[in-house]
């Protein structure tokens, strides 16, 4: 990544950041050195319009490990915790657990239910011309194919756009493959126009009746894992089963297709939906002192895939938004407003715990000061975003007392679980992670606790505190329309 | 790794060399940047004491991409060939038809047979105290659990070395489970340490009255794929079932192991043993005008292991072997001695192809001028290393002409096909790969053609075209004591 796509202001020179993830071979990432750059290294900071109160934090974290441990426990003693499973029950009772251990009060979950799903056999194998098995997986929601499987000529389209464009019909029967690569970015602009063809591929190749769709895996890796991921049938097109293969997986079909008029290929995909299973949210405060009603919102998703243990998808928000509460809590300040932290359940299957969350807070959500999420894995924070329509110095303050560029001009909802709060009007702001590498892993087996370097993640707990506490203590409620 | 761990004789600077490998985030190289240091570029070469012939050899490998080629077509029209199954008989009918097509002569299958193996179910769970699934995969040769699997505590080695030491008896009806890391290195000298717990495991375990073994993977990577790779029981010790976990869930399981008395593990593995099946060397020449009974004798191997398509291990070595010949055909070339190709049959599960070749050609090995074997992957060469008890300096001339230093007072058997005939007193020689990253990819499913660098591999045929046209012009045999 050049540092030219990067908006920091005063570029002195770049310098090579290797990210040291545990034996892990990752590209090294280029940031600016200059005075608004970023670093895992805050604690030394020497800014004179920083409080004693706001370094404090910022030191205590930068020194502790306090979202890494948080992530580490969760990952390890529960694993991966798909909505609504029994997994995910377990995670919940971990997190209120957690949460008190850590000091937080009022401590709860708040229910709903999700549709749920399961994963059951997927296999995909060449069968002419070069009888050979792929690696696929079937993406969240997908139908089943019948438990024989469905062998059919593969139609190639480059792109979900090439499909888009092509004609209704003539696709009957077939097993649509479309490729497409996704582009890598620290902040992730290539997944939007990659996941297109995750979420409507098996509607585009259905209306022009298509037996079954395969797609390059939405992720940036060249590992042989499957990246899954929900889908989305349209309500009047007959839903057809859709499977990702992996990136060598779809390189390897892509060459016998350059070659050969007909490829042959099995798939079997037998997930099913399960009825609606048990979700839910676990809510922990530090409770104000002068405006306990006033909300400042710091939140992770507890829910992961099924593939991996669901450590930078989202362990780590979980760890972050819970060790930024823990570095306030130890430090045994009293904030004025209430610090709410949420572990949203459901996240993955459509934001179903962020609905919930407006669905049971409606009448508190004109309270809400501001709120964000951590959901993008661990890496260095390289900027900070602001959703707010007022009290935007308060933000830049944060940056300054985090040496975090501020991102002039541009807007942000905060996070997925955030955007439907962000929607009812609460205000929102984002410590924009580095996420490079986070679509190497990204709903794959792969998500898993060894990705996370702890001195980066320690920056986003600094962060997390230091917007935590700074909201709590402003005068203005970040919203121009009060 | 460090400059100072390669015997370079002249260090100028050090320069990075990033290996670009299809996007894959591989990590960089560091070699010396001096007159000896190898490169991917030698076609500019301009030594004096290179001949036009082999210079025109290296032009012609350099600009084309002979091996590449021969391995996309295996690894993609092919897939996995393990050994034994109807996958390694058509890469043999495979590799029959490509020797051909190159123009090589004498094309032939040698047949023999091998014990079949095949892999059945393979899932770990961890029962309590954190359920949740491990990715498992058996080692080649292992012994099946009962259907039901086998449910027991875990008992914890850091190393082998500590299983080694543990008294007798002592473990009876336990899972025992060897962890211990591999390190990096270019000539993958952390493999033979790191391998015992893989070969041995299971007998020392047996020993000791261990129902089961798991092993941390043989592998330097930090992803979740399981490493295989063949093991060996003892003929005294009752055989039991030993599968290997993939780094990350060695690093899951030695952390609930750390905190916790207990840890229970249900392990089943259904893998069996199918009796004789056929495999098979297939060879192809092109035979010498003046000393047609001279064998110089280049190779790989072209069975895999089930996982992967086999293109690190070995599907490289069949596109530089092969793609070598081809160079050398194609420059209308007529050797003095007859160059021979030999693709092994079943080198993962014992060399079987390698004896098969000794036992077939007993009474013309004494007429093997030089033999060597890639299957290293295709790595940057960056040593030529000796096994010959005369004539060095034409291997030094090879190496000169390479731009590759020569390794004073090393000496080498040629590659693991090579092995037996070197016994035989066959000399040989070794054009040493760069291996850092091959223990990533080596006996997983990610050992994958889209790994493969085709400059890198381009300099390997360079190399072979080299080696086998200047053995064969050269008035010595290499051995000392005809």
């Amino acid at each position: 990544m050049p540092f030219t796509q990067l908006p920091f202001k005063k570029t002195v020179s770049t310098v090579t950041l290797a990210f040291v993830l545990s034996g892990s071979p990752f590209n090294a990432v280029s940031f600016a050195q200059s005075a608004d750059a970023p670093t895992a290294d805050v604690s030394s900071a020497n800014n004179a319009s920083v409080s004693e109160t706001v370094q404090g934090l910022i030191d205590s974290a930068m020194a502790g490990s306090y979202g890494y441990d948080i992530t580490r426990d969760l990952t390890t003693e529960i694993g991966a915790r798909m909505a609504g499973t029994e997994a995910e029950a377990r995670a919940r009772e971990w997190t209120v657990e957690k949460f008190k251990e850590i000091g937080l009060q009022n401590v709860r979950i708040e229910p709903f239910t999700v549709p749920g799903w399961e994963r059951g056999v997927e296999t995909a194998e060449v069968v002419s011309p070069f009888p050979q098995t792929l690696f696929i997986t079937a993406l969240g929601g997908s139908v089943a194919t019948p438990e024989e499987g469905i062998t059919a000529d593969v139609v190639y389209f480059p792109t979900f756009e090439d499909l888009e464009s092509a004609p209704e019909g003539g696709l009957d029967g077939k097993i649509v493959f479309i490729s497409g690569r996704m582009e890598k970015a620290p902040d992730g602009a290539g997944y939007g126009p990659a996941n297109r063809k995750r979420r409507s591929g098996a509607t585009e190749a259905g209306k022009r009746g298509a037996a079954a769709v395969v797609i390059r895996s939405v992720g940036t890796d060249s590992h042989r894992f499957p990246h899954t991921g929900q889908m989305r049938y349209a309500p009047d097109v007959e839903p057809i089963p859709i499977g990702a293969l992996s990136g060598p997986d779809a390189d390897q079909l892509e060459r016998m297709l350059k070659n050969q008029e007909e490829v042959e290929l099995k798939l079997v995909l037998t997930p099913k939906s399960v009825g609606d299973l048990p979700s839910g949210n676990v809510i922990g405060e530090i409770v104000g002192t002068e405006r306990p009603d006033e909300i400042v919102l710091i939140s992770g998703h507890l829910d992961s895939w099924d593939l991996g243990t669901g450590a930078i998808d989202d362990g780590a928000g979980i760890g972050i938004s819970a060790g930024a509460a823990q570095v306030i809590l130890e430090a045994g300040l009293k904030p004025k407003r209430t610090i709410r932290v949420v572990a949203f359940g459901a996240e993955e299957i459509g934001l179903k715990g962020g609905f919930a969350y407006v669905e049971a807070h409606k009448d508190e959500l004109a309270n809400h000061v501001l709120a964000t999420e951590s959901d993008f894995g661990a890496g260095l924070v390289y900027e900070v975003q602001s959703g707010v329509t007022e009290g935007e110095g308060v933000l830049k303050a944060m940056a300054s007392a985090m040496s975090i560029p501020f991102a002039e001009g541009k807007t942000t909802n905060g996070g997925p679980d955030i955007g439907p709060m962000a929607n009812e009007g609460v205000p929102t702001m984002r410590f924009q992670q580095d996420g490079t590498d986070y679509f190497d892993l990204h709903h794959t087996p792969d998500d898993t606790f060894d990705k996370i370097d702890p001195k980066e993640m320690a920056q986003n707990v600094a962060a997390f505190a230091t917007m935590a506490w700074m909201a709590s203590e402003a005068e203005t409620d970040f919203r121009a329309d009060k």
